[in-house]
């Protein structure tokens, strides 16, 4: 699979990135290397990414817990602490080995540390490979409200090593899945029509490299979000405020999941704003019906992912802005809603999954 | 006074900058204004900005403590909250109006709020203006490090108004003469005649806008700090150590002072390897003890400052690299010194501060 080129950097694919990863680190003489991963990545990946480069060897290994819980000041707080002691100098290079909360926050680890050093990102979650390869957004959670503490800097190059897709669970596996069928849903009908006819994700591997090249596109042209590539947040809006609300209860979503109760959700407020048929919505939640198994979000919820909602990094002067469909492949962006509408979207989003049929 | 064009952005000098400013407020649309201050800002220059700007009159106060220990990772995440809170989004402008602490601090917290919003700085400090008028440097104390968090971002304009100067004590006005003697040494010699004539400082407005001048082209030629600009870091390898290992005691220095700790220290160091004369090295002691009132550096804080200045942001490889003079008015960068001058250069300084010839 030919390497994507993004802003300044490139995106690695293959079923052995390794020689890729080596010759990068032949290249750029760095001082130290830190990796830094959680429990999972480090026991599923860590070996196979030692075996296969010797440089490493002399790495500090800085592991996390898993989950969107470690993602927070703390932990950074921690993190930084470790490298000064460790003696980090401006010339490390960070490694992030992991999903998306090893990314996002590893991410805004070194682009803060002494105003910024270098960092790679090996993604071993599909989820963290389709959203976190290209984009250069990195983040924590802060105040409970996702990402809201962050900056845009690029990495230096990213490796993408197919073989991780075959240890994933299924449920990991779908969690990737939802944010490929957002890039689907949001530009591109034909692999739509793809993804929607296979329930299994047989060919996952395709749709992810055509994801990231599609998600590239987006992120060249408006590096910074300031228009076009806000069509990526469909789903994200509502998506983002469930994650939030039920992150700690017993009801906790992971983020492919949460982004598909937005996606219904958000279509449906795109049927009620016009903007596609009934025909197309009703496409689109069978699909999501067919592929992912559902849970209802409970009504005792609406009024705090309401709240969140108010307080989404897209809103401007105290308008609520979405991104929402036009159609199947296609998004409009800024898109006023009204909060009762968020209420009904989340009402349609329940009757959905209880409906059998 | 000309504005000085920086990166992206005009520094606007004079006794009314006002004007500028509220030209800057008209043409650009922000959402919510939050200007952040320590209480001796409010209370000596806001009712002056409030009664000059209508604009402001709208605009959300956040007041820190004064002084660098509210520089800290605890402070930025208090005012996050209060933004959050009031709903600041992504079109907010953060108005920065302090010294060097607020300039830095508020640069750090806008530059990633919500992935990064607009600021601007109101320096009222003769420091501030001298040295957080251009660069872009922002970031907050860690781990007893100076600045050692932070982002290179740079805001969307300055406006130094030179009114506020005189209502400085005499003990500001010499801590920001330090820096602007600074600029003189590494880059301009018949600004460093002028000023080693002029004990009393009469003419510093003049000095402050050369030496803003003088180091805008540094920042220029080299904005992410990568070679020519490290000369500014000129007595601040040993300068941010002493300044450091000092906070919170009886003997605490102003950011300045510590740096001519530094510069005296550095001088020494450039002489001990050969880079000036004898004859430099007295003419700058001289200067410097013709201009401020110099307090000892305690020996039983050596080892600290030792371990201090390993963790300086601008080492590489394990190397410890200072910036030295090798004329008046010249720097080079990048210079290996041994531990051992390290002591040395504290001892000398020392011994300058104890001889009353």
């Amino acid at each position: 699979m030919k390497a994507i080129a993004s802003i300044g950097y490139k995106v690695h694919f293959g079923k052995n990135v390794f020689k890729e990863l080596n010759s990068f680190l032949t290249k750029n003489k760095y001082s130290k290397y830190f990796v830094i991963c959680d429990q999972n990545s480090f026991h599923n990946c860590y070996t196979e990414l030692l075996t296969n480069c010797k440089k490493l060897q002399s790495a500090e290994i800085i592991e996390i817990d898993p989950g969107e819980s470690s993602k927070n000041l703390d932990t950074c707080a921690q993190i930084w602490e470790t490298m000064l002691e460790l003696n980090a100098d401006r010339n490390t290079l960070v490694i992030n080995l992991g999903g998306g909360v090893v990314s996002d926050m590893g991410g805004f680890i070194a682009s803060v540390y002494k105003r910024g050093v270098d960092f790679i990102n090996i993604p071993t979650t599909l989820l963290s490979m389709a959203d976190a390869s290209v984009g250069g957004k990195t983040g924590i959670d802060f105040a409970n409200l996702k990402n809201v503490i962050g900056t845009i800097t690029q990495p230096k190059a990213v490796f993408v090593n197919i073989n991780y897709l075959s240890s994933l669970s299924q449920r990991d596996t779908k969690n990737g899945a939802a944010e490929i069928l957002k890039m689907a849903l949001v530009s591109d009908k034909v692999l739509w029509k793809r993804m929607k006819s296979d329930y299994e994700l047989k060919s996952i591997g395709e749709y992810l490299y055509r994801s990231v090249e599609l998600k590239n596109r987006f992120v060249k042209k408006d590096p910074s979000e300031k228009n076009v590539r806000k069509a990526l947040n469909f789903g994200h809006t509502i998506g983002h405020a469930v994650e939030a609300v039920l992150l700690g209860t017993d009801d906790e979503l992971l983020h492919g999941e949460a982004v598909i109760v937005g996606m219904i959700a958000e279509s449906f407020i795109s049927y009620k704003k016009k903007l596609i048929t009934k025909n197309d919505l009703d496409e689109i939640v069978s699909c999501f019906k067919n592929t992912f198994t559902l849970s209802p979000v409970h009504p005792q919820h609406f009024t705090a992912i309401d709240l969140l909602i108010l307080n989404d990094k897209k809103n401007s002067n105290g308008k609520v802005l979405f991104s929402l469909l036009d159609k199947i492949g296609s998004c409009k962006i800024n898109q006023i809603v009204p909060a009762i509408l968020v209420k009904s979207s989340l009402e349609y989003y329940n009757s959905v999954v209880h409906d059998k049929n």
